[in-house]
C-alpha cells in the first residue's frame, strides 16, 4: 500500500510537472500609469446604471495579483522610466534610468534575451515607439530624454547579429526622420516594410516592419480615433501569429492612461482605459487560439492621485464623464476659438452650461489658455466628483493581471522586478 | 491503461476533495477605511531607509486578490454600513443599512448561521462595539445612527434561544449603560463576565464576556496604546481557543484606520495600520498552531483619498511621518493650551518650526480649533507630501487576504458578497 501511493503521488505531480513548461509566446501589456483607481473607475465607468448588476470588466476576469513599484532610490515614487526597467530586465533603477542600473551599466533587457533565443520581438505603443516603456526593452540610456540615442539604439545595437525588434508599431516620425540621420531609410535599407499612414496599415504585409502613425504620440482616444491601440495590436499579433518556430515576444503599451492621468482628465483616461481593455480582449482571443501563450498585464505605476469620490460626497457621477466627448485639451482650444462659449460647451458636454459655469469659463479664458483649460477640468471633476492630489505619480501598489500558459505563476503580492524575473525566466527556458 | 488513467485521475481529484474541507475556526479581519493605498503606505512607513531592500508586510505575504465595495445604489461609493452589510450577510444593500436590504428586511448574517450551528461567536473592535461594521454581523437597522437599539439588539435578538455574541471587546459603555436601560448589568444576569478596564482586561476568564473599554470608541493607538487592538485579539483567541468542538467565528476590526482617513491625518492612519498588522500577526500564529482555521481579511471601501506623493513630487517622506508623535487632533489641543508653540510642536513632530510653519499655526490660532487642526494636517501632509481628496469614502476596489484552510478560495477578483459568500458556505458545512 506504501509503494502504490508514492506512485499515485508521483505519478499526480507528473502531472502538474508537464503542466509547467514554458510558454512560446509571451504576450506583455502595460497600462502606463493605470493604478488601481483606473481599473475600479472603468468598471463603474462601462456600468449601465439601468441594471441591477455591475458586470465585471475583463480585467476583473484575469487579476493575479498586485505588484510593488518603488524605485532604487526610497523616493518610493517611481517613474516610468525606472518603472519600465524593472518591468524589462528585473532590475530597480533610478527614475529617469533606461534600462540602465544605478551605475547607468545597461542591464539586459528579456526583449533582447528573446531575440538571443531567436524568437521575434515587437513593440506596440500610442506614445512615440522611443518613449520611456518601449525603449526600456530595447535600448539602453542614462536618460529618457534622450530620444534621438534611443530611436538610434533601436538600429545600431545588434542583438545576436540582428536588429533588437522586429515589429515596431507607434508614434515617432519626428525622432526617425531627423536631419543628422534619416532612422525610416536605414530600417528599410535592412529590410523592414514601413508605413507612417494608420489607415493604411494593412499595408504592413509581414516582419520586419515599422508603422510610425505620428510625429509624437498618436492622438488621444477621445479625440481621433477610439481603438488605435486595438488596431495596432491585432495587427501585430496577425504580423506574428505563426511564422516563427521559437515563438514571439511582444510589449504592447496603453500609454497615454499616464498622460490622461498626468492631465487630470478623466474623461481622457477613461477613453484609453476602454483601447486598452479592448487590446487586452484581442490578446485573451489570441491566448484562447493559442494556448501555448502567455498574456502578462500591469502598470508601472499610478498617476494623478485619481480617486473615485472627492469632496466629502458618496457618489461618483459617470454619466457625467460618459457625456464628456473630447479630451479637455480639444475642448479648451475650440473655446479659445469661438465667441459661443455656450455653444462649444454643449458640443462637448452634457454638465449643464449654467451662469456660475458660464463665469468662470469666460473670466478663465480672459487669462489664457492654461487658466482656461484648468477651468474646464475643474467643471469635469467636480462634476463628476473625481479627485486628483498631483500631476505626477503615486507610490500605491499596482495589479498583476494573466491568463493563458503559466497564468498562475503570477498570483500573490510581488515586487515589479519579479515580474520581469518569471517572464526571462520562461523565454530561457 | 484507460482504466488505470481513469483511476490515477479519480484517486489525484479525491486528493484534491479531502483537502477542500471546510475550516473549523473563521477569524475575520476587516480594517475599515483600508484601502489599497494604505497597506502600499504602511509598507514604505516601516521600510529601513538605510537597507537597500524594501521588506515586505504581513499583508504582502497573504495577498489573494480584491473586492468591489460598491453599495446598491449606482453611487458606487459606500459606506461602513452597507460595505459590513454585504460582508457580513452576502446582500448588497443602501448606504446606512445595518443588516438589511433595500427594502429594509433583515438578512442573515454569517455570525448569526454560525451561532445556529452552535459556533462561538465573537466581535472585536477599537470602535464602539455597536459602531457600523461590528452591528453589521449581530443587529439589524434601517440606519447604523441608532446606536441604543443596535445595542439592544445584542441582547434581545435570540439566535436559537441564545445570545448573538458570546464575547465583545471594544468600546461603548456610553450606549450600553444608559437612563433608559442597563445592558451590562442585563448581559451580567445572563451570565457575561464583565470589565471596563482595558488593564485588567485579563481578568475576562471565559466566554461569554463583555469588555467595554472606552466611552465611545477607544483613543487613537498614536495617542495611547499603540497596541490595544493586538491586545484585544491576542485575549479574544486565547478566550475562543479549544473551548467548543464546533469551533468559532470571530470578526476582528480594525475600526480607526477610517477614522484617520477622514481626518486625512496620515500620522493617525499608519498608527492603525500598525496595530492592524500586529493584530493580523497574532491571527496568523494563531492559524500556524490551529491548521483547521481561515484568517481572511478584507476592506469595506477606502477613505480619504489616501495617496502617495502629491503636488507633482516624485517621493513620499516617510521620516516625516514616523517624526509626528501624536494625532493632529491632539496636538491641536496642545497648542490651544499652550503660549510656546514652537516647544508644543517640537514635542510632536520633527517637522523644522520655520517662520512660515510659525505664522501658519499662529494665525490658524487666532481663528480657533478647526482651522489650527487643518493648518497642523496641512504642514504634515505638505511636508510628507501626502495626498487626500476627501473627508469622505471612494469607490476604489479594496484587497482580500488569506491564510490557513481554503486560503486558495478568495484568489482573483471578487464582489465583496461573494467573500460573505463563501465563508457562510463554510460554515453551514
Amino acid at each position: 500500500m506504501k509503494l502504490k501511493l508514492s506512485l499515485l503521488a508521483l505519478l499526480c505531480s507528473a502531472g502538474s510537472v508537464m503542466a509547467e513548461s514554458a510558454p512560446k509566446n509571451i504576450i506583455y501589456m502595460i497600462g502606463d500609469g493605470m493604478g488601481p483607481a483606473y481599473t475600479t473607475a472603468y468598471r463603474y465607468f462601462k456600468d449601465d446604471p439601468n441594471t441591477k448588476v455591475v458586470d465585471p470588466t475583463v480585467f476583473d476576469t484575469i487579476l493575479r495579483g498586485m505588484a510593488h513599484t518603488y524605485p532604487d532610490d526610497h523616493t518610493y515614487v517611481t517613474d516610468s522610466a525606472a518603472g519600465a526597467t524593472a518591468l524589462s530586465s528585473g532590475h530597480k533603477s533610478y527614475n529617469g534610468a533606461i534600462a540602465v542600473d544605478t551605475d547607468k551599466k545597461p542591464v539586459k533587457t528579456m526583449l533582447e534575451v528573446a531575440k538571443e533565443r531567436g524568437m521575434t520581438t515587437a513593440l506596440v505603443a500610442t506614445s512615440q515607439i522611443n518613449h520611456a516603456t518601449p525603449a526600456s526593452f530595447a535600448s539602453h540610456n542614462e536618460s529618457r530624454r534622450n530620444y534621438d540615442e534611443i530611436a538610434n539604439d533601436y538600429i545600431d545595437n545588434k542583438i545576436a547579429g540582428k536588429l533588437p525588434v522586429d515589429l515596431m508599431l507607434g508614434g515617432g516620425t519626428k525622432y526617425y526622420v531627423r536631419e543628422d540621420r534619416n532612422l525610416v531609410e536605414e530600417f528599410k535599407a535592412a529590410g523592414y516594410q514601413y508605413s507612417d499612414d494608420f489607415a493604411a496599415m494593412n499595408d504592413l504585409k509581414q516582419v520586419p516592419a515599422l508603422g510610425l502613425f505620428a510625429e509624437v504620440g498618436l492622438p488621444f482616444a477621445l479625440d481621433e480615433n477610439p481603438t488605435r491601440l486595438t488596431q495596432m495590436t491585432t495587427k501585430a499579433l496577425d504580423l506574428l501569429d505563426g511564422q516563427n518556430d521559437k515563438g514571439f515576444f511582444v510589449m504592447i503599451e496603453g500609454s497615454q492612461i499616464d498622460w490622461c492621468g498626468h492631465a487630470n482628465d478623466i474623461a481622457c483616461a477613461m477613453g484609453e482605459m476602454d483601447d486598452f481593455a479592448k487590446s487586452i480582449e484581442q490578446a485573451k482571443a489570441y491566448v484562447d487560439k493559442n494556448p501555448d501563450t502567455l498574456l502578462v498585464i500591469t502598470a508601472d505605476h499610478s498617476t494623478g492621485g485619481l480617486t473615485l469620490g472627492a469632496h466629502g460626497q458618496y457618489k461618483w457621477e459617470t454619466d457625467v464623464i460618459k457625456g464628456v466627448k473630447a479630451t479637455a485639451g480639444t475642448i479648451t482650444k475650440d473655446l479659445l476659438e469661438s465667441d459661443d462659449l455656450k455653444a462649444v460647451w454643449q458640443k462637448y458636454s452634457d454638465i449643464e452650461f449654467t451662469d456660475a459655469n458660464s463665469i468662470k469659463l469666460s473670466e478663465a479664458k480672459k487669462m489664457g489658455e492654461k487658466a482656461l483649460l484648468l477651468a474646464v477640468k475643474d467643471i469635469i471633476n467636480h462634476a463628476s466628483f473625481t479627485g486628483w492630489t498631483t500631476g505626477g505619480h503615486t507610490a500605491i501598489d499596482v495589479q498583476v493581471f494573466a491568463y493563458g500558459k503559466r497564468a498562475e505563476d503570477f498570483y500573490g503580492s510581488q515586487n515589479n522586478t519579479a515580474i520581469a524575473d518569471k517572464l526571462i525566466d520562461f523565454i530561457k527556458q
